[in-house]
């Protein structure tokens, strides 16, 4: 399958960067990360072009890796540097480098055409950092199925509460129907559900008891980036959707890197604005969130082998599909709009 | 490839089928069983039309399956009864029901068209029940082989000797020819092996010392269904073959299940006229007959292997071959039968 | 693939055969192999031609195999001798046997044209056997690569330095050019290191000190037969290199088999003209050399996962690469005129 590259996925938490040479899978494409002298993060295409011998089993040199096998030895830019026992490098002798970034305690990595490379694409989480609120590293699963399963279940509020019963949802929940907002490359699906009880996360985490008021947006960015805006107020308390920030309030961001065509890696992190100072809580939360994502990792496991032992059976559409329609229509544009781009006269061969 | 569809195949033993949601798969098909408040059994097709998520993973809540995804909700019919957000239930919102049985301690599906279920079809063991004959529930053999060749394997008394030489054989069966009776719909394979030592497995639970005479009749109906009845007499004292029930005799039933195309159960149970007030020889008996089982997996697993590594092997013919060549021929002559009666005009699409 | 099929693989060590049947795949042929009463070795095809059963499951009878399903029995020319139940044997009921040779410790198969089966075209290492020479068995590596990339590796000294940094390697090799002679079936490449360290295997093993002058002369006759002569002296002692055996000298020998298109054994062995009276230091010298052929296998496996990850991913030609492209051409030749052959009309369908 194809995969939009113009975009920035994960490739891993940056506390994990160092000087060690690592292998990771994004899109098909194997990369070698590693961090510069300068401390920044570089990444190269993990296939040496003599032999395809991975180069992250060779030898970090300065900033410079020299390939197991024979010794060819690429800069950070990819250009081959040496090639021991001959003097002439050829014109062809490189790799691909891949822009990077590094944000939200994660290395992002740009797979598509280098000069398109844009840092406000990125994915934006505006209270990261800011004052009165804390943000914790998740962690990641990996999830064997195609990225899009998952991207539909964060685009579901309709699975919560069967799915999660224990965790986020409650059944109260069930039979509100949800909100679609699409923008021209974005989709925010919510609802808030009036005077119940608050979900179980609430309930232990932000101590909520009694009747609140509850929200749920989902605020989507094709094809990978995910706000989760959960919240919860005493019921009434919150007049204006615009003031939810007064509430008990946390912002779920999940980040998707498509692994190959069966397997999707999911970040995670969160920011909050309840028990800010109680980095101690921080553990426990995550452990709770874990166990709900994996909720979701047995049900969407089990229906990528449910596809793939029959590819062509029929499925209905539901009114909750709305969404998930939607956001598969944004993705295909978006691989459409790459390909015109690459076909372009300027343009062909550019970012293969 | 294709499966006779028109057929009872076993699903498991009754004894394990409660109010769990338990996945099967039976040619292909996936099916999901429970047992409803009535104490009958309920098959359902284990793909919910909406994301094809197994609701063997759902929730049984009286006699309708709650699907663990999104809640949609269906009847033993496959009728959906419940869409969570939604009150319209399309038209299409089903799954498929399948036609049970219980019988000979066995929990029975029928795959194909539900309009043709015929209880007359079903496998057939007189002796099951009656007084003077006690009946042994046995096990479940898992093959990694096609179930034709372990149908063929069953079909052929002329592996015996080389097998199962410590439980079921003797040399002086091997140079006695066998006789192959056809119906229309039925093969019996037999002989009659005068005046030798008993096999092991009567010399051990049946006690018979001395010479004597033997039999086996290979009683198979298609596709799936043995009756195997092995039996001894002192020697010359049973002159009519229809007298064998005088002598020590045990139906050795065989009921197969094709799991896919390279996957068979072997389900197997026995009625013995022999120590019928004894159950406690039961255990004991199952083991040494689960053990002759077992030699013959091993044979078909690697048979299976050597076919998938060269599938354009040539194999020759052999004389014992001729009952294993009717049954391949009565088997496609069933599967063509049942694609002819799809494809008249009033059935077409009925049972897909 | 198309393997080369007239030529010597060798099938498993001299002293691992037995009576007891054992089954090997050669160049994805199914051999079973097993020690004649008179002591010899024969070779037959490992699939009974009646149902593809394993002869290597059946019984061992004087010199005949007696199919472990049905009791067919073959002798070793591969003759149907007996079919139990039955009179007459089919003219068909044969299984191939294979030509085979006992020499240097190992088994040797012929799978080609048996009226073929040449002696002369055997492996030959003259100082075997010799006196002043010590014959050492060695150990056999199972390499999941495609056997064509351990040929390429072993007729590569450039990588030495880089795979073998501990073992077999220095840096003082890196920049010197190697020589490449071809023959009409062969290949040498070679190169001395004149005046420098000895590599940590001579020097633990022969003792070195001080500088020597070094030489790799790696000999290789297509498509899987390696004498890789590695030999050290006193800087400036051997001027002559026809006199290489008066200074240190090991020839390292390898035979590959390719078991499938991925799957290589590597069997090596030695003969060296130093320590011969001191069978105490093989083991460990033994274990020296297993490491650094372990070492290749990783790089070698892992290149193979990026060949089948991405088939058409595009390799730059290096210097070093002109006798691996030759090898590449004599072994597509032996290939073409095997092809050739058993087309011309007095050799169609001889030995397929």
């Amino acid at each position: 399958m194809e995969f939009v590259k113009n975009t920035w996925y994960p490739v891993t938490w940056s506390n994990e960067v160092d000087r060690t040479l690592t292998r990771h899978m994004i899109a098909n494409e194997p990369v070698v990360v590693f961090r510069r002298q300068d401390g920044s993060v570089a990444a190269l295409h993990d296939a040496c072009p003599h032999r395809l011998a991975p180069l992250s089993l060779g030898t970090l040199i300065d900033d410079a890796i020299e390939c197991g096998y024979h010794g060819m030895t690429f800069d950070c830019s990819g250009q081959c540097i040496r090639i021991p026992g001959q003097e002439v490098i050829p014109k062809n002798a490189t790799v691909r480098a891949y822009p990077i970034e590094e944000r939200y305690g994660l290395v992002w990595i740009w797979l598509g055409d280098p000069k398109q490379a844009d840092i406000s694409k990125m994915f934006n989480v505006p209270q990261y950092g800011q004052e009165g609120w804390h943000a914790v590293q998740g962690g990641v699963l990996r999830i064997e199925c195609n990225y899009l399963s998952l991207v539909e279940n964060l685009l579901d509020p309709a699975h919560v509460t069967f799915v999660h019963k224990s965790t986020l949802g409650t059944p109260a929940g069930a039979s509100i129907p949800v909100n679609n907002d699409y923008g021209d490359n974005s989709i925010s699906v919510w609802r808030w559900i009036p005077d119940a009880p608050p979900i179980p996360l609430f309930a232990n985490f932000a101590k909520m008891t009694g009747q609140v008021d509850r929200w749920h947006y989902y605020d989507y960015t094709p094809p990978c980036f995910f706000d989760i805006d959960m919240g919860t107020c005493a019921t009434g308390s919150i007049k204006d959707p615009e003031m939810r920030h007064t509430g008990v309030q946390m912002h779920s961001c999940h980040v998707l890197t498509p692994v190959d065509d069966r397997t999707v890696l999911q970040y995670w992190f969160h920011v909050r604005n309840f028990r800010v100072d109680e980095p101690e809580i921080d553990q426990e939360l995550n452990a709770a969130l874990e166990f709900a994502f994996k909720e979701d990792k047995i049900i969407l496991e089990r229906i990528q082998q449910e596809q793939e032992r029959d590819p062509n059976a029929k499925q209905i559409t539901l009114g909750i599909d709305a969404a998930p329609r939607r956001m598969h229509k944004m993705v295909q544009k978006l691989i459409q709009e790459e390909r015109q781009h690459l076909n372009t006269p300027a343009n062909a061969g550019a970012a293969t």
